[in-house]
């Protein structure tokens, strides 16, 4: 007992920081949207423009995807076929999955979440089922997304399980020398900043069979050829010791999420995944109208305009990178962590920051270790220079007052 | 290893059966939807009947549902806030979750399906969050919903975990007599028909304080005032001993997944579930699209509208009860099990039944017990008295040919 979960503890170690920022005014805003990321408090009409948004791309707000989304509910006249997709489905669903495996040139099954997609595959993988039949050795990086660690009961009662350090190689190495079969499970690019170092990873992979299991929710749709991600980016094609989860809200700025697995053509894994992995079962998918917005996302991930949108935010990760200094400085991606270090100190600055028009999301324990708590900053390409500018501004000034504060404390 | 899970297992042991639908046509249909519950199928043409719907009012293609969801998703110009819901959400489902608890005297926490509901509030009630600091002996009923049993390695992380038989209300009380704290992990309807003995687990919630953790994904809507489902319609008002998940989908005809958890107006399990229960936390929730049908659904589910909907889907269960035997006969829910003994009979019953325009999900192990294969029908409102009677002559013209050569094999 206690292996994995301990909710209780959980609770009672977070419980006094969430009363502090539900206190500040950041926790459960509702909000109206006003376009390009910027917001309206319904409470009491602040407007703010959101710098910790996960839709990279400024898609979320997309006028034609938006529009995609309603005409595929209205053309279909329903949400859902009312039936597991194992029996009934639309033709929609078909069309997505199609065009999502065209795009990225692997075989693609769409869930209602990347969540859901961890809840689909993982156990799939440490069964054996993907592996010639043979439980692999489950290495989890110790930085893994939340929704991969949550399915640990679950993949322990499948295969052995064991959880390293971030991004650490050589250990990994060593296990797949003692090991005959290893998955190592990882994002791609960190929820709070970071890459896998996926060069590496993919030559354990030619040396060793290691399977490799990556979470790219914060990577598609933001970097690589038609938005690939930086795993697909890196590897030469697709191959059968790789999948893949992703989500297609975020950067793809639809809705559910989608698991990778075998190459464009290779429908063998598809197949069994169907059959056994249970989400997949189950009544829900993502209804017609975020399959409407995945159809119209995918076509423009093959156009000029995903390049545009692309260039821009690398722009404007390259205006911020010259403003403010952060150990992501340089990587290309658009997650940047702005340490404080209290806790206290850190909710403060976000308060200030809301009050001067800009949302961003202070990360603290349990997200992060202790007195290394701070701002996740998030760019997008539908961000003003000014905007960024005044943001940074404000970072920079009222930030150097929390570092004098933390000093003298 | 493999105390709950074990995928390669159940492959090996169902993946013949699936190789025998698929064969017969009747695996991952592509349809269009023609409306009440009548599909054409892409690849060539042929239209017919679900017969296996689980939106049981019809409520799937209700255009004023269908209109709303469209709306929604224009009105708010995204599908999300690209942010957790603890960060931002919009107005629309802060609307969304009122009215469900107004119409159900509940409150009401929304997620993308009934199965993530699962995952919400399983470990929750197994952390002991919910029942004073204790954790619960977990008893599982041994029919309990597939995605409840899917989370049973979270939850025997949390708290000892035991499954009994199948509404054994006498090994219940045994159990609670025995154990200081005790949750019961049972459906209100079973997704394969019959009803759990809620007035008898009521009494042991009353003299052992029993808490209940009820799936109500079969029986939200279809019955009781206002669609409030057969546990709340049993119960003499909610109380802090009992937790429902439901879906928003099947009957409802919205999208995703609700928990109910306190009575309308006790926010402090919901402050508790949102600080801790982890797919709350995550990206996604019911999009825009999936909420504003959630609104209308619930407008509906206090009208006139829906007490005709539902006298007429009762009206329906009738007439079909006269002319089909069931085990579940007068039991007054939509769900009935027609069995027809062997797993390949029952493949080529409905096949038959598809050919001549009905279709309908066979049933079968590992869903069911072999040897006790069979049909699952659910009733609609919006079936005619034709659709009915000419599926009830071909089920009893057909399946007695199959009665016969089981007989003679």
């Amino acid at each position: 007992m206690h292996q994995f979960l301990n909710l209780k503890k959980s609770v009672r170690i977070s419980t006094e920081f969430w009363d502090v920022t539900e206190k500040a005014g950041l926790f459960g805003v509702t909000v109206d949207g006003i376009g390009d990321g910027r917001h309206r408090v319904l409470a009491d009409g602040h407007e703010f423009v959101n710098m910790s948004s996960y839709s990279y791309l400024g898609l979320d707000t997309h006028p034609g995807l938006v529009r995609a989304a309603a005409d595929a509910v209205l053309a279909q006249g329903a949400l859902n076929t009312s039936a597991s997709r194992l029996r009934l489905h639309f033709g929609v669903l078909q069309d997505a999955e199609a065009a999502l495996s065209d795009l990225f040139g692997v075989e693609a099954i769409t869930v209602n979440s990347c969540a859901l997609a961890a809840w689909t595959s993982l156990p799939l993988v440490a069964s054996g089922l993907l592996t010639d039949g043979v439980p692999p050795l489950m290495v989890f990086d110790k930085n893994a997304h939340f929704c991969m660690n949550a399915m640990k009961p679950s993949v322990a009662d499948e295969a052995e399980i064991i959880t390293i350090r971030h991004n650490d190689v050589e250990a990994l190495e060593d296990l797949c020398r003692r090991h005959r079969q290893v998955a190592y499970v990882a994002d791609g690019v960190y929820s709070t900043g970071g890459v896998a170092p996926i060069a590496e990873l993919l030559r354990l992979q030619e040396r060793y069979g290691l399977f490799l299991f990556f979470d790219e929710a914060h990577s598609t749709s933001t970097v690589g050829r038609n938005g690939r991600g930086v795993v697909l980016e890196t590897m030469d094609g697709f191959n059968d010791r790789t999948l893949i989860i992703t989500s297609l809200n975020k950067g793809f700025g639809a809705s559910g999420g989608a698991v990778f697995l075998g190459r464009r053509g290779a429908r063998e894994w598809v197949d069994i995944a169907l059959r056994s992995a249970a989400p997949l079962m189950w009544s829900q998918r993502i209804n017609t109208a975020g399959l409407g917005a995945v159809l119209a996302s995918a076509e423009l991930h093959r156009s000029a305009e995903l390049t545009g949108l692309q260039d821009r935010l690398q722009a404007n990760i390259d205006l911020f990178d010259g403003l403010v200094d952060t150990a992501e400085r340089g990587d290309g991606l658009p997650i940047r962590f702005v340490q404080v270090g209290s806790e206290a100190g850190t909710v403060e600055l976000a308060q200030d920051l809301m009050r001067a028009g800009y949302f961003v999301s202070p990360i603290f324990f349990p997200v992060i270790g202790r007195g290394r708590a701070g701002l996740r900053v998030m760019l997008r390409s539908n961000m003003t220079a000014e905007e960024i500018e005044g943001f940074c501004g404000l970072v920079n000034s009222l930030g150097r007052r929390e570092s004098a504060g933390a000093g003298a404390a």
